[in-house]
């Protein structure tokens, strides 16, 4: 295996985990910049030119891990293969966030749902995107789907 | 930080690297299986209800890293994350699979583009698309108009 080792910081609004938003049909709008080490600087090259980006990092306030636990969305419990759960054998978080610009070893993002300070140890190119009319997203699709027709 | 586990590994037709389609507009429709280990199997419970789910994974035959590098696609250099390198910082792969059915602890998918043995660190549903008109990719649209201009 590897060691896993900090390439940058988020630098999130949200302080800790309660501020930030969990639930159905959730938006994850905030603001924040992805700070890289200045180490890893030269491997942003050309990172510019994609409007959105996959960021790998680290649940390094969470700890331990469980397989199945009821979410904050339907209270139901789920395999945590099948949630973004923190509480997961490898504590590893993935967000697709949107490039708003590159300061140098700065990316200003959209889309930040990671606390303050969360390293971060990999970011990726998203390149394609599945339709959304070939999705089938099982518990959450019947999540909403309750949702709707109770406010009905 | 913490120490990276297996949580099972690739069943992937693609036995060496070179084996592995690259290039500009590459489709990857391999289909092969991810193992889950039984100790992580109940991690797996209403999985099956998703289309398709990312796998985090590990670069575990690649050694080192480039800050930046030529890619397979227009041999012109890019920084590491802007492109899908195997010699990263941390050498976490990101696949997004599509789940053709469950077995138990195995998964039957297609889009495989990792080596047989790949060992996989995490799961998660794949819960949303970024709309494909939404989407700017930098260099690699530009390796694809060049390419569709010289076959004009």
């Amino acid at each position: 295996m590897f060691t896993p080792q900090p390439i940058g910081y988020v630098r999130s609004p949200f302080k800790e985990t309660s501020a930030i938003p969990k639930g159905l049909g959730v938006k994850h709008d905030a603001e924040g910049v992805l700070e890289i080490l200045r180490d890893f600087e030269p491997g942003l090259l050309d990172v510019e030119g994609f409007s959105h980006l996959f960021v790998v990092w680290v649940f390094d306030r969470s700890e331990g891990y469980e397989l199945s636990g009821p979410t904050p969305i339907d209270h139901l419990p789920h395999g945590v293969f099948a949630t973004r759960s923190p509480r997961r054998p490898n504590p590893i978080g993935l967000t697709v966030v949107e490039l708003l610009r590159r300061d140098g070893g700065s990316l200003h993002v959209r889309g930040l749902d990671m606390l303050d300070g969360t390293p971060i140890l990999d970011i990726k190119p998203y390149m394609s995107s599945i339709p959304a009319e070939r999705l089938r997203r099982g518990w959450l699709e019947r999540a909403e789907a309750a949702q709707a027709s109770a406010s009905r």
